[in-house]
Formats: structure tokens, sequence, C-alpha cells
């Protein structure tokens, strides 16, 4: 099996159990960028038993909300798609109405650039929100 | 309030209840392809309760299922984004390999033409599907 996602090479984990991973993912353009990702090779939500997508449905809500009450984005963006690694994830997505991409999704049309230090400032914040998404995680399971 | 999704011009509403609407979104390119559109006008996952948001879950689970069950589709894709209309409604897509887009979302690059014999195809399964998820949803709830 050549999946990436049952062998990462270099991931950013915030938090994790023996179900699942919490990501930070590394992307200039979108600081605040979290990807939840099931352990086991399966490809659909409905693969899921109701007990584990409860729990995978908790934990995405958690960062939802510590990327709203950290990073006080316009929108989130949830998304799974998993057309190029048949493996569950999911991306939890801070948007910004000056971000690269809005309106359109972030795999979608560039619509501007971002200065620097705007990016610094999303940074800062996604990082901050790493940490109370660990801390809340740690306390809740 | 202009918002398209409180105030929709046409839509095929397969199922309704008073909190959310299933609807089959009539794309040429993406039969199999249907939208859960929250009721209310709020934006985010987290500003739903636990009960209703265990509501939608179970729907988009169960629209899902069906998808899979009657399309056998090579993926399913799920997306909340609201970037454009910030009220809360969830994308659930049957993805085909060789469907215009894959591996692609359907938001991406377009990949490839796609016959008119296959699409005729796709959407005959498409409409069953809409069928099968009105009956199923109308057993359930």
């Amino acid at each position: 099996m050549n999946c990436v996602l049952c062998h990462p090479n270099v991931e950013k984990v915030i938090w994790k159990n023996e179900k699942l991973r919490v990501i930070q993912v590394e992307d200039v353009n979108f600081p605040g960028y979290f990807r939840v990702i099931w352990n086991d090779h399966v490809a659909e939500m409905s693969d899921l038993d109701d007990e584990d997508r409860r729990m995978l449905e908790k934990i995405l809500i958690e960062v939802e909300k510590v990327i709203r009450s950290e990073m006080r984005p316009d929108k989130v963006n949830w998304a799974q798609f998993g057309n190029m690694v048949p493996h569950l994830h999911w991306h939890v997505i801070a948007r910004f109405k000056n971000d690269s991409h809005f309106p359109e999704s972030i795999w979608g049309i560039k619509q501007r650039e971002v200065n620097s230090e705007q990016l610094a400032a999303w940074q800062t914040s996604a990082d901050r929100c790493a940490e109370v998404v660990r801390e809340k995680l740690k306390q809740l399971f």
C-alpha cells in the first residue's frame, strides 16, 4: 500500500488518539488550516460506525469552535474529498475576505495577492489556535 | 436580506422538514449532486445546537449511503463553504474517475470532456437516487 495518509512523511500532529489525528497543515497561504485524518484506511464517512463517526464529528466541531474564537475568520470551510487519496480525511479551514482565494474555495482560482504582514499575523493566530485545539481536545478526551 | 438560500428562486426539493431541505442540484456535468440546506440563516456548523447538528449529520450520511448504493461512485465528496452565501449548506457529490474534474474537486480545474451517453447514464441513476433518498428520509423521519 502506497497511501500517503497511512504512511505520512512529515505531519505536524497537534493531537491524536487511537482512531484519528489532528494536524496543522503548513500552507503559507492558508494559516488556520487543519486536517483531521482517520487512522484506518477507510474511504467514506458511511464506512465508520455511529460511535466512531460521532467522535470524529465532535472533534471537527471543536476544531471549528477554536478557529472561530482564536482567529475570528469570515467563514470556516469544511471539506472531505479523498479523490487523490481515498483515505478519509477532513479539511477545516479558516477563511478571510482578504485571503488569496476568497470567496472561491482554496482549490479554486486565486483572486489576489496577500502581503506578508497579513500572512504573518494569520500564522501567529493559527499557531495559537493549534495550541488551544491541543489543550481543548486533551481536556475533552 | 438578499440571501439566495433564504429566498431561493428555483430548487428541486426532494425532501424537507421544518429545519432543512435536501435538493437535487441540476448540474449537467455532475449528476448525483445533492445539497442539504439549513432553513435558518446561520453560517457555521457550530451555530447549530447538538440535536440539530446530529439530525443534519444523520441526513448527510443517509444521502451518502443512497448515493453509494444507487450510483456506485468512485468517491463521495462532502463540502460546506458558504463563502459566497454565508448560509449553512452542504454539498454531497458522487464522483467518478472519468467525470470532468476527477481527481480535482468540482470547483477545481476541468480535466477532460465527458461524452453525452455517460452523462445521460449518470443522470438516470442520479434521478433514481433522488427517489430513493426521498423514500428513505420519509421512512426515517
